[in-house]
């Protein structure tokens, strides 16, 4: 990976319309990940192969899936072997799994403890790696849980390397509930960069308390060079109490060219697409630099 | 100044009033500092000796001063001489020159070169320090100008270092379109720093790409102790088109609490100092961390 190019994986179409009430159709969802691919967009988590019960926005996988236009790199969230055989039926080339790092967000998000949880990521991840799948491991609530408040770097660091060890290609460090702030981002990256080095290390941020951005500087600072966002900032997390939106695309894009990096995304084609999502979405969408950006672009 | 304590000037009653179409009488600007007097705030930008012409929102200056509460430091404004006889007479022990980065700024802003205004700023601070007020110097638009674009850090440079030499107290890298990203306020950071140490150093950010945040994280970080923000991000500036909010006070407070720095502030007081300042402006306010604390003080 090029030390100035920044691979933002856009997960709006997965953890952005996830958190819709409003149902959007596969077909409106292959026109927003079209209009994201017009944008220049190089990685897309696109859908996620979850029980249709407990996430029906995401019940279209299996449809969605063989009908994306080529061109980026893209993702799919699976839950475990059965959701990873969905995923292997719909062609995905990679697949992340989530690990919450607390007993209690493992219990509510999926009935699981934390060591049955860490036992299905490692099977499903040993079966990816089995079909030639790139895998990512995602660490969730690494830094704040909704539940049990806090959580100890200890234990997010034991977590992301048993993830590492279990043959993740890229572990993510996720702060799902928008807990984090710049010193503790700083401080757990530290450690992470000195076991497993920033190629394999990546970053998913939500703008609960205005520091997502703040956050971001602080990764990229570190060497990171792989950001989740969503566009417009669309999101959240059905299962986390108090998550907002996620940490918005455009945002991490001006940040990103401000800081000399490329990402080979076009900002006018990708304002587009926000307001294809808002339609789609029927709420108002735009991060912090939205109404400057839309503004700069009327000029 | 102590390494865990950050001294936040709070520019509401300044930099966020002046660029308000509704008009703030005298009593209310006292309630709103007496507000923020309450909740801690240990310096405040209270007013500005401008000409009543050019900032009427500022007329009442010489009124405003003798009457504010005992407790935290006060600072005014002052554009020369004849505003620091006025400062002189109502009180101000502390002012700060503003001197803007470019030419073409200046000639706007207060109708002279670059070298006018600067002899301006020098002829002021040294007057200034011959009364023996404490004196500061905002070095404005360092990053990006309205009219010129990105301002050269050499040029930027020259000015903080001329604003020392002038004797003033502390200088003021100022942001005051909200153009600057964290690389570049630590690339103009480092050797302002080298040439003179950070408890000469303060800065000040604006919102208007969402960087605000994210710049003072790297200002903090950078060891600097002294920042300008405004309750509830209220400002911009009548005089710099395209600039936006200040950096939320709020927000501030947060990267601060969380970067393990005091402030001397009570958060939920400040809420209500922002409460009123929404009253008294007739508008809504709020920094990027507003809704997630305003809805923590109704758990």
């Amino acid at each position: 990976m090029s030390g100035d190019f920044l691979l933002i994986n856009e997960v709006g179409p997965r953890d952005g319309l996830q958190n819709q009430r409003m149902a959007v159709g596969v077909d409106d969802k292959l026109r927003l990940i079209q209009a994201l691919v017009a944008a220049g967009v190089q990685a897309i988590e696109a859908t996620s192969f979850v029980s249709p019960k407990a996430v029906p926005q995401m019940a279209d996988a299996d449809a969605l899936f063989p009908r994306l236009p080529v061109g980026p790199r893209y993702s799919a969230l699976v839950p475990n072997e059965r959701g990873l055989a969905r995923a292997l039926a719909a062609g995905v080339p990679e697949i992340a799994v989530v690990l919450s790092a607390t007993e209690t967000m493992n219990q509510r998000n999926i009935r699981m403890s934390l060591a049955e949880a860490q036992a299905e990521c490692e099977r499903t991840l040993a079966a990816a790696r089995t079909a030639q799948l790139r895998t990512k491991a995602y660490v969730a609530v690494a830094f704040e849980c909704p539940y049990e408040g806090p959580v100890a770097a200890r234990q997010v660091h034991a977590l992301i390397d048993a993830m590492a060890s279990a043959g993740a290609d890229t572990v993510v460090i996720a702060d799902t509930i928008g807990a984090a702030a710049p010193k503790a981002v700083d401080t757990l990256l530290r450690e992470a960069l000195s076991s497993h080095g920033a190629e394999r290390l990546a970053a998913h941020f939500h703008d609960t308390r205005g520091m997502a951005l703040a956050n971001a500087w602080v990764c990229l600072e570190a060497g990171i060079r792989q950001l989740d966002s969503s566009l417009g900032g669309l999101g959240g997390c059905p299962f986390a109490p108090g998550a907002a939106g996620n940490l918005a695309t455009e945002d991490l894009l001006l940040l990103a060219s401000q800081s000399g990096l490329s990402t080979g995304i076009d900002l006018p084609a990708l304002l587009q697409a926000i307001e294809l999502a808002a339609e789609l979405t029927q709420q108002p969408l735009g991060g912090r630099s939205h109404r400057w950006l839309t503004r700069q672009r009327a000029v």
